[in-house]
């Protein structure tokens, strides 16, 4: 039965990634050799890795100014920990983060054992169901960081702060999704598993000019810099994950690249939200201004309707609809590879269930 | 064609690994959704990790007697500085390693950020082709560190030094290729892409009791008992890697688990060396008493024959069979998923040489 995968990440992929991807684990290349057999420093891999790094500057706008694009392991999480190990001084060490759910929380522990940490706001007072928006960055830190969307509670920042230092975004929920002048940021990451490709690597896309300045010493798996002198191959990289990413990535440029994926997501979004809001079952979570147009999430009014809610959904061949346990109720990821068929049957199946219960 | 794959890792996978793996990227499980695009945390994936937690202690017959183990990102390498990490005081740390090769070099590198080093010997006085044996391990080290078998040289630990207090070991490239008591040791870690399935994971296997014993703050990515709380699932494993891990070790179970493994290994190399000793064109690299079951180093006599036997290897369908920069020549990795045919084809490979030069 035909699948509407709504789920949170690991999430959909397009079909032909799968199926390409599929291919190359038994046959990569034409070589008789499987992707996974051969030697990542054998002439085929490396041109996929490089091909990968040159589509995330390309899709992102960003050839030419200065950026490196790293494939690690360790998913985002490590990124909470690298982020701050590359960037605080070791003398005095401070930065600013804002706090806008779980992620940000936890970049801001791993963080907090490198210096002095400013959180310059949190929504956490309302189980971060809307963004922060007046709120005053020191001037004196060593960078800046926020998380441009949120996952679990379904919001997102669709501006973010003038900072005049450097910039960090955790951008694993909606990287690739929609256009935003990344130049603005010097540190963006991502685990893969949304809109890149499977789990098992994470984008790191750094401005060269903001490493090397912290007078700390980084042990070499954790030092951007020693990933960056071997072009991500400081030892094997994940080879499948570097290679379905660049899949992906390729099918996103041959679809037209954020801005046409842009336009498909802002329709899902609209039609998702506009039934939301129109049907008196449900009820959005997070503050309208702040909807995530990656993750929304909504609740029943009536618990009651539940079970028979879920029947309908589960009937339809949808997957992946429950919500975060911190937050309850529903979570439609709508990441890149869903078409916009999901969302309309999803929002079929509230209709129905508004003529059923 | 048919391929011989010699490669030194990533390496050759068992065939009906590499079709299990591609079938369920397209429909994994009967869910009509592929393996990489559901939850890591849906029933289907708690049940692969699971198994594949269940083998590894089943087949190193370390069931019930206090290990755990993990299944974590960031290669072999990243094990570099967690074993340091985890293991070494904060106060007056001192561990002692023995260096048998550019990866142990590496492990000390990382190590010495963490504490005091006592290199206990070194065969790098002649390029580390073979395996120091008489040395003191001082008593009051934290740890002491082994390679067990060193890629890169063809050498291989075939006995271990009685160590009294923690013994750590990379067993990355001979991990469920023989029969060892694994339980004289109490931290193994592996990158996957050898004997355990592909690039992507890092299995470390840790006797529980010996951590949380340092004073030292562990920041959440690089701390064992951090990932052991929750099951590996502390963020987003790699499920890929993880699956296909699993199948490979499910694979080894149905054959016979290492016993069955150990006793083909040793006709491969015993085939290999033979021939490496008898044909008057070769000579093997590595002290006899100390060569790798996994890979086999050797050059030819006259360098003036090395077109010729490429051309004639090549033209065999091997493949991977150059030797790394740092040795030259040829190396022969016959990790678990290579035949005894393929062995034989690089036999018949030196000997056509041996007739046509
Ligand atoms: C916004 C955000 N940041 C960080 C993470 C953690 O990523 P990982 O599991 O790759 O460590 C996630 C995971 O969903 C996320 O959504
Ligand atoms: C014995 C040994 N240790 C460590 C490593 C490094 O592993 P990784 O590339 O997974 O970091 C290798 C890689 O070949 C190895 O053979
Ligand atoms: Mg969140
Ligand atoms: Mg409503
Ligand atoms: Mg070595
Ligand atoms: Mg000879």
């Amino acid at each position: 039965m035909k699948k509407h995968n709504f789920s949170a990440g690991p999430c959909i992929l397009p079909q032909e990634v799968l199926v390409k991807a599929s291919e190359a684990l038994i046959n990569f290349d034409g070589l008789d050799l499987s992707l996974i057999e051969i030697s990542h420093r054998s002439p085929n891999f490396v041109a996929v890795i490089e091909k990968a790094r040159h589509l995330v500057l390309e899709l992102l706008n960003l050839e030419g100014k200065g950026y490196q694009v790293l494939f690690l392991q360790g998913g985002a999480s490590s990124q909470f920990l690298l982020s701050a190990y590359n960037l605080m001084k070791d003398q005095n060490g401070k930065a600013a983060y804002l706090n806008t759910g779980t992620w940000s929380s936890k970049a801001i522990k791993e963080a907090k054992l490198f210096g002095e940490l400013a959180e310059v706001a949190s929504s956490k007072d309302k189980n971060f169901n809307y963004i922060p928006k007046d709120y005053i960055i020191p001037s004196d830190v060593d960078y800046f960081h926020t998380t441009s969307n949120n996952t679990i509670y379904g919001t997102q920042m669709h501006s973010f702060p003038e900072f005049n230092g450097i910039n960090v975004c955790d951008m694993s929920s909606d990287i690739f999704s929609r256009s935003l002048d990344f130049s603005k940021f010097d540190l963006i990451y991502a685990g893969a598993q949304k809109n890149m490709g499977p789990a098992g690597t994470t984008l790191v896309v750094v401005k060269e000019s903001i490493l090397g300045n912290t007078g700390r010493t980084i042990p070499s798996m954790l030092d951007y810099q020693v990933h960056i002198a071997k072009d991500s191959m400081f030892n094997t990289p994940p080879v499948f994950a570097v290679y379905t990413s660049m899949l992906t990535l390729e099918w996103l440029k041959d679809l037209g690249g954020i801005k046409a994926i842009e336009k498909i997501n802002n329709q899902k979004a609209q039609l998702l939200y506009q039934e939301i809001d129109r049907n008196p079952l449900f009820t959005g979570v997070s503050a309208t201004e702040d909807r995530s147009k990656m993750n929304a999430t909504f609740t029943l009014n009536n618990e009651s309707h539940s079970d028979l809610f879920d029947t309908i959904w589960e009937e339809a061949g949808i997957n992946g609809l429950n919500g975060h346990r911190s937050v309850g109720g529903y979570r439609a990821s709508m990441y890149n590879a869903l078409t916009i068929e999901s969302v309309e049957v999803l929002v079929n199946c509230m209709q129905e269930l508004e003529r059923k219960a």
